[in-house]
């Protein structure tokens, strides 16, 4: 089944919104087998969604489109989705009672422009919006399979895991296996020349490597499981500790299990990541039952009051030094009696620097029950991706002391 | 001038990367008064590649590549490209050294596949990457112009701002005048009623909605500056206080400059966002001048300990509470002495319901001068959204109390 995915408003194509729609439809469709072999982005206007749609009929056997559903004039997907089809919008009473429902659930009137919502092409099928008051719309005319989705991210992922992607299942079967293996710590070309040999071998089975400033994923894509999991394995043993986890995981969900299955507790202090360690850990929906407190010692003077760092020692090594590190991460397990406590210090930069201490210079603090250590890192000079990768490196030291 | 994005990559049409390369380089050309008329993503493909770069090249005046640049050998832009060009790729002695300098201030050794990324097409330009190791690439032919850029986003960026806009910025002039105006706190369908009459008149200014979660934002495009100003000034009456700024500045930008003005200062008690609102405040370079520190007080126990939160209040009114809300607030700004103390605490799910106090529950604390108070707040039902809603509002909260 070949697949095209459309993605509408001007916002797309002036950037004022990344797309992220495209991507996770992407995703969803290949776990299916279903190739895209084509993505369109068009603005709000009904001529260039029309021609979209149209093309994008005539070539896939299924398309889906996400944006311009919304209640504002600007929104035409409606009006350009009867056009191609030669339809009428018709009202739906049910579907108004719904919207309806949303907005009474939230306490707020429902303004009458929303009414709109409840019309929706002669022939197609409401797809139920949990989150939002525009229901996707599906279409079967020919063969082909027409799917219009709302643009807000999280509306259209909740319609496309409740209703698209069971439509769909039954109708294709699995034609490819895929894996994910996700990796931290070492960059993209160290892995490409340790698994170059693979790589070059006609195994069966394709191998992609996706990098971001948080690690590098591995994508394996094969026709045959057998041979798929023969190179799985393989890069497994090569990628040694550098390997963390499959799939959507996140190094965050990894260090929760190991912290749960060891009946362990963490805190944290943090100064150049800000709070953003805490805030990964507490993505974790259950991550109280590992989480005790953390601390954000920004000043020097909230690491002497609360951690216990002497200000000798502030003054002699600086804020940002292995033995900070070590004095914040014994500090913070000491006040909240946690196994583990974890901390940051680094010069995020744009400023900070000194002669001795570059910008991307960050120290991660660890005390577990016997003793104490702290990991120097040299990133780069990205504030924001010096933060992130400071807490990732944080996570994955983590990871790695509770691997052992 | 017409132009045109390629994105190049399996791992976009796949899903498995969010193109977010594209809405920059859209935002960026838009700017410029370039029109973006079509987005085309291909997937590593040496066939499809070269042709989606032909079909560019014959439609618009700039075509604009990203990705496909790494040394791998997956990799085929740069293949893709002389193959449509019709030239020879040529090593340069110079690039390879930028590139091994590169490597050199990393203190890694250079792997021996990097040497790939010194090879450019006959008669292009290189365009420096200071982040990476592969340039950017300007071929010039016949009116047109061809750039093949990096898909590492902060590689693209950088030299797209430092080489490829100087570029631009001299063949074009700029067409339209554009403002971007963001709101918080309101809904797109409010806004939509408050300005209906702006939207429905002849005003020659097109407005467009951009929502999020956090906040719709307010696209106004026109020819006309004057026109431009005039409706720009209607709007921010119409929205009073819910307008908080221009352009690319975020909420915490805003607070922390209130805060810089009015030399005050901030600490932060967070429960549910986890770590969240210190990670905004400390999104900002020189955040230290005015956010003094934070607590992540996820167990009762770390409220009473660090906040002097008493037990029986958490127990007779729940952790989920306004009291608690202000004693968190009041708790910060005592042991922080800073003028301000700023608190969270709300159930983000999907778990930790009860009957009396829904998912999506908040309390924001704020604790001034002379007095202390929480708002309360009932969001959705997801948890990521529950706690980037949550902190959203905390920061809108301070910036309305310093607007007063």
């Amino acid at each position: 089944m070949k697949a095209e995915i459309i993605t509408i408003g001007d916002e797309i194509l002036s950037g004022q919104t990344t797309d992220t729609n495209s991507a996770y439809l992407g995703e969803k469709l290949s776990q299916l087998g279903i190739e895209i072999t084509f993505k369109t982005s068009v603005g709000d206007d009904i001529k260039n969604i029309s021609e979209a749609i149209h093309n994008a009929l005539n070539r896939a056997d299924l398309v889906i489109t996400t944006g311009g559903l919304g209640p504002t004039n600007d929104d035409l997907t409606k009006k350009a989705v009867v056009k191609v089809f030669k339809r009428n919008l018709i009202f739906h009473e049910e579907i108004l009672k719904k919207i309806e429902g949303n907005f009474r659930k939230r306490g707020i009137p429902m303004p009458k422009i929303n009414q709109n919502q409840a019309l929706i092409p002669q022939g197609s099928k409401a797809l139920d919006n949990q989150w939002g008051t525009a229901p996707g719309i599906l279409i079967e005319e020919r063969r082909k399979l027409f799917f219009a989705l709302p643009g807000v991210p999280l509306e259209m992922r909740t319609i496309t895991e409740s209703g698209v992607l069971n439509i769909l299942q039954k109708k294709t079967k699995t034609l490819f296996f895929q894996k994910r293996l996700k990796t931290t710590g070492i960059p993209e070309s160290y892995i490409y020349e340790k698994i170059e040999n693979l790589l070059k071998a006609k195994t069966g089975v394709k191998i992609a490597f996706l990098p971001s400033f948080l690690g590098v994923d591995i994508k394996l894509t094969s026709e045959s499981e057998k041979r798929l999991i023969e190179v799985e394995q393989k890069i497994k043993k090569i990628l040694e500790n550098n390997f963390y986890g499959e799939g959507d995981i996140t190094l965050e969900e990894v260090v929760g299990k190991l912290l749960l299955e060891k009946k362990k507790t963490i805190s944290v202090a943090e100064s150049c990541t800000g709070g953003l360690i805490g805030k990964r850990f507490t993505n974790i929906s259950g991550s109280s039952q590992w989480f005790e407190r953390g601390v954000i010692t920004y000043s020097n003077q909230s690491k002497t009051e609360l951690l216990g760092v002497p200000e000798e020692f502030l003054e002699k090594h600086g804020a940002v030094s292995e033995q900070v590190a070590i004095l914040m991460a014994e500090g913070v397990k000491r006040i909240s009696r946690t196994d583990y406590g974890l901390s940051s210090t680094g010069i995020a930069g744009p400023t900070g620097e000194t002669p001795e201490k570059p910008v991307g210079l960050a120290y991660i603090g660890f005390a577990h029950e016997n003793d104490s250590f702290a990991e120097k890192h040299i990133f780069g000079e990205d504030r924001n991706t010096n933060r992130e990768r400071t807490a990732q490196a944080a996570l994955n030291l983590v990871r790695l002391f509770l691997e052992k």
